[in-house]
């Protein structure tokens, strides 16, 4: 087996067993296989795809470059996870999660940080002070156990495989196959353990699938890698094309999420949290996803689910006390309020543009490891659909870095789009994709 | 700029400006892009191609990675060029630069060694006692001017650039490139700076190109090339369905480029040489093809070529005796006479694997840098078309090195393919395509 004849064949178009998958993977990881020859490699499979049996072995390959975990075996309980491919004011996590945990459904979830737009989940918790999101494996297993729920960041030995070849994707222009996005996303969940995951796959401008039939196909090959791993889940097509909810940040999302947690949330942020929800619950056995929203619906409105958040922020290590006092998060030095030109109906808010601007207040990282302003962000007051006087307040930009706030203002307005007439709004959920 | 958008854009299919592919070539020969970037643009050239203008930047690119030359301005005098794609048997540059030279026109001709089944030209010339090819290069243009032609091996900072990425591409399955192909050969015949360059475009099983349809696209778009460059280009396709002429090897090759030149040659191999000569006298200016075909026909026969080559082997410290005296290119220490097991006209020989029993003998490298038997080879008895009985001499092997000759004659039984009719012969020269 050489390097050269596993791209050659891939190259030509023909199917790469699992054998050489797994050759070739291994190699890389231990620095057998040169990048270049890697990166070459990459490059085929950007052009010629994989089959489900191929993505699989990648997977696979990749999951056993390092630690592997059974959280389920350590709990006595099945464990879900739920991912999100990333998008702009994402904050479902904060609010599913606990909403799972307090119908008894465990998620032991690990989470990444954030580089671009705006923080991770990782980086949104940190807002909350004291809050710890490296938690030991001992730790994280019995905040679980106790919360129903934990999120903790990803250790260095889960999936190295994926560390080496993301980095080299993207030095190499091969980020966007969906094959190569599968296997990435896919070995990561699998890796952590859980028996049954939900994945929410963002479609549109803030999103990393720009279009409906690739976000479908990737929804389509991340269930048949988990199905052929033995596991259950379940795909939720959502809108990203437009920011999610109210709040773009870290600290002014966390707000958000507790308000929803509260009873105040808004409509697209409490559709998604609650499909995802009800997904979740159901493929853990709680029964029909008809039967398993309500249940949510019912954990939502009896406030269970904001005290299982509670639980576990204090369980980390956070100040709970912020819950009932948002000044604890932090408060930003400068806000600008932003009004309407114009009056008119909101019929559309650039949405990948609104990461940008929420990264020119200071909440994402511009480059890897830099630093997050947890009080930096944007709340809008108006939403797509809504109608807007000339004057009145569009949105507030907050931030306590040294930004130029004039640039983020004249950005922010330009996020708007108008029309003289309502129009219907877009579906939230676009579909839902049942393994 | 950054070699992570000249790569995306070549992805998506668009075209590289030359600024581009200036700046990634020249930054890849300085190091400053690391060959995993490099190899990932290579891959995505293979799927996507080049365009004519996107090939020309590149060769320019590669060319000014190096030296060049002026041997015309040196010389005073029109300077001529001939490239082969590479087969097995060739030794028409041992035929043809003579027959010009004597014709008047300068042939001053770098080469290459062989890697693979042969030797390459300068392999070839070695068999012949104290010929030196490391010329240093005014040693190259005074042999030139005195004898008509030389031929010398590259110099290190020929194109380094073509090294740097030919390196590569062989590392990494993107060798049969055309636009690729085409720059690495075009850079080297560019950046030598003759006025005119002819092509031996090699088709068949034998060859680099297997078929027909690549061969000429590889063949147009160094015409074009060629063209951009303002250089007159000839590509001459040519049969490799069987290999050139009756000998195989180093010194049996010079030895049937001797007696081509003394009056006796296989028929293919004349047709190619005057095809390829009459081309190359034509660009150089001296008449219509047809007119320069009788003119190369007259100077073989008058005997003027074979002293223009023993002219440039006493100038190169070549023994010239050995042109009388066969024996004092080496005599093999092993000769295997073959015979045929049955009767039957030949209706192919294998010609890739033709290369493979004479590697096998020791006439080629099997490594990069290995050693060269200069006595062995192949000298076939036969060719396709031929009548053969049972019993009668189908060829000779020969090699004065360790090697296993049993398994080489059994090989070489399997290179004849028979059949019961007589059949109509292959074109040698398939097509010409002048510019």
């Amino acid at each position: 087996m050489t390097a050269y004849d596993i791209i050659m064949k891939k190259r030509r178009g023909s199917e790469l067993s699992q054998e050489e998958i797994e050759w070739i993977t291994t190699g890389f990881v231990s620095g057998d296989i040169p990048d270049y020859q890697m990166s070459a490699l990459l490059m085929a499979i950007c052009f010629n795809g994989m089959t489900p049996e191929e993505t699989s072995a990648l997977t696979t390959a990749m999951i056993n470059s390092g630690d592997t975990y059974s959280p389920s075996k350590e709990l006595g309980k099945i464990c879900i996870d739920k991912h999100s491919t990333g998008g702009i004011g994402d904050k479902t996590t904060l609010i599913v999660a606990p909403i799972c945990a307090a119908c008894g459904v465990y998620v032991p979830k690990m989470s990444g940080r954030g580089l671009g737009h705006t923080g991770g989940t990782i980086d949104k918790l940190e807002a909350i002070p004291g809050l710890r999101t490296s938690l030991t494996h001992s730790e994280f297993i019995s905040v679980t156990r106790e919360a129903g729920f934990a999120i903790s960041g990803q250790t260095g030995s889960l999936v190295p495989a994926d560390k080496k070849i993301y980095a080299l994707r993207n030095a190499t222009a091969t980020v966007d196959s969906i094959p190569l996005i599968c296997s990435s996303i896919m070995s990561k969940k699998l890796a952590t353990g859980a028996d049954g995951i939900v994945l929410d796959v963002k479609v549109g401008d803030g999103a990393f699938m720009k279009n409906y039939d690739d976000a479908e196909k990737l929804a389509e090959a991340m269930i048949r890698v988990g199905k052929l791993a033995g596991k259950k889940c379940t795909a939720v097509l959502t809108n990203m094309e437009k920011p999610l909810g109210m709040a773009v940040g870290n600290a002014v999302e966390v707000v958000e999420a507790i308000e929803a947690l509260k009873g105040s949330c808004p409509e697209d942020l409490y559709e998604i949290s609650l499909t995802l929800a009800s997904e979740m619950l159901a493929i853990a056995g709680l029964g029909s996803p008809e039967k398993c929203r309500a249940l949510a619906i019912d954990t939502l409105s009896s406030g269970k689910a904001l005290k299982a958040l509670e639980k576990m922020v204090k369980l980390q290590g956070g100040d709970a006390k912020a819950f009932y006092d948002y000044s604890l998060l932090g408060v930003p030095t400068h806000t600008r309020e932003v009004v309407s030109e114009r009056d008119g109906y909101i019929s559309g808010i650039s949405c990948e543009k609104t990461g940008l601007v929420s990264l020119g207040l200071g909440a994402g990282r511009k480059v890897k490891g830099g630093n997050i302003d947890p009080t930096a962000g944007i709340i809008f007051n108006k939403t797509v659909g809504d109608f807007v006087k000339k004057g009145e307040l569009l949105g507030k930009l907050v931030t306590s870095s040294n930004c130029d706030i004039d640039a983020a203002e004249k950005d922010f307005k330009d996020l708007f789009h108008f029309s003289d007439t309502a129009r219907e709004k877009a579906q939230s959920v676009i579909k839902i994709i049942r393994s």
